[in-house]
């Protein structure tokens, strides 16, 4: 996945309309999209076509699959099928799922979900170093980190290396500001509310971009 | 949830027509039907009301949700909103995001998933132990357990006491034979493959149902 903006859209809103209205809007300055569950309990599965036929960048479907091997490899292919091209499991399912989830998903990205970004979520940092290594050893394309806590991407970053991709969560609405996730190391931050919620979203992003870019233009982790 | 049979149908299947046709055969045997993303994704979430059209028995959405609360609740809302009659969420999401879908849900069921069916799913017996108590503290509706692990039900059983349902998966195709779950302490099995990977479906229900029976009959937990 290309980095330019850093930014991937977390695509969390549900009326469909609006959706393609603020990605066509906003559509060059983001580097992906991140799906979840509202949007496509809302419109379906074919809402990955319907947002690729505007704009031709990754697709990731944020699915955070809690499930035995069977049923999370299904849940992968239906995904791909769709026209996804990464998916995001939970680490906590262990080696053997992730492991068949990254054999059938092929070239395209399993993305492995370490810890949350909220303070009372219940994997702990042992837990989620332990994730972070198995994601590392078992070839993921990349790790989830918990944007709100800096010093965990940080320490995520120590375990996966340089091979893994990271993108970080929980990015302005949940308090950190833009490029702080990128400065502890992340690849990629996931932004929602802060643009979609704003009344002007292409102004939105073109800030965040500016600092994101500031944290880039650095070169360096902390 | 009334409990005759004790068998709640997985209802993994992704062929719509397949589906239909096996629930209308088993109806009368199932308690409950859980429905989860194989089939969501690929029929759509009105597949809800479809169901419901054939049988007017209890739908439990196996979403097991890992995300924070304002996602949490929003999936919630869009099942409930669907039809459905309770949601399945993952405890490791913490007290917060537990107590404000039980919140939302108001009467409908929401369940607490505690641990993997896996042997190397990573949620370990402490974690495990430690969210079934917040489950009962919250006062979740009930909790899911491996049926893969009786030893495991038996002690989420002295944790949550008898106000909480425990449903128990993994029964039938992951190896435990019908009745095992409910002998260690659950109230229902979720059984998928063993009914519609059978040639006849109805003939293997009822063969379930026999062995569940049995175990009832003698009314007492190991």
């Amino acid at each position: 996945m290309k980095r330019k903006s850093g930014i991937i859209f977390a695509a969390d809103l549900q009326n469909e309309e609006h959706l393609i209205s603020i990605i066509s809007e906003i559509a060059d300055n983001i580097d992906a999209v991140k799906i979840g569950y509202p949007l496509v309990l809302s419109s379906g599965i074919q809402i990955v076509k319907k947002i690729k036929n505007i704009c031709d960048i990754p697709i990731i479907a944020d699915f955070k699959i809690m499930d035995t091997s069977v049923i999370a490899t299904t849940i992968v292919k239906i995904a791909l099928y769709s026209g996804c091209d990464g998916v995001m499991l939970c680490g906590v399912i262990g080696p053997t799922a992730i492991s068949d989830c990254i054999e059938i998903a092929g070239k395209n990205m399993i993305f492995v979900f370490t810890e949350f970004t909220q303070p009372d979520g219940l994997i702990n940092p042992k837990l989620s170093d332990d994730v972070a290594r198995i994601a590392k050893d078992l070839g993921a394309y990349g790790i989830q980190a918990p944007g709100t806590k800096p010093d965990r991407v940080k320490r995520l970053r120590e375990i996966v290396g340089s091979d893994l991709t990271i993108i970080s969560c929980g990015i302005g609405a949940q308090g950190p500001p833009p490029g702080s996730a990128i400065k502890a190391g992340a690849d990629f931050e996931i932004i929602g509310r802060a643009i979609y919620d704003s009344k002007n979203p292409k102004f939105a992003i073109k800030e965040i971009e500016k600092r994101i870019s500031n944290v880039l233009r650095k070169n360096t982790y902390d």
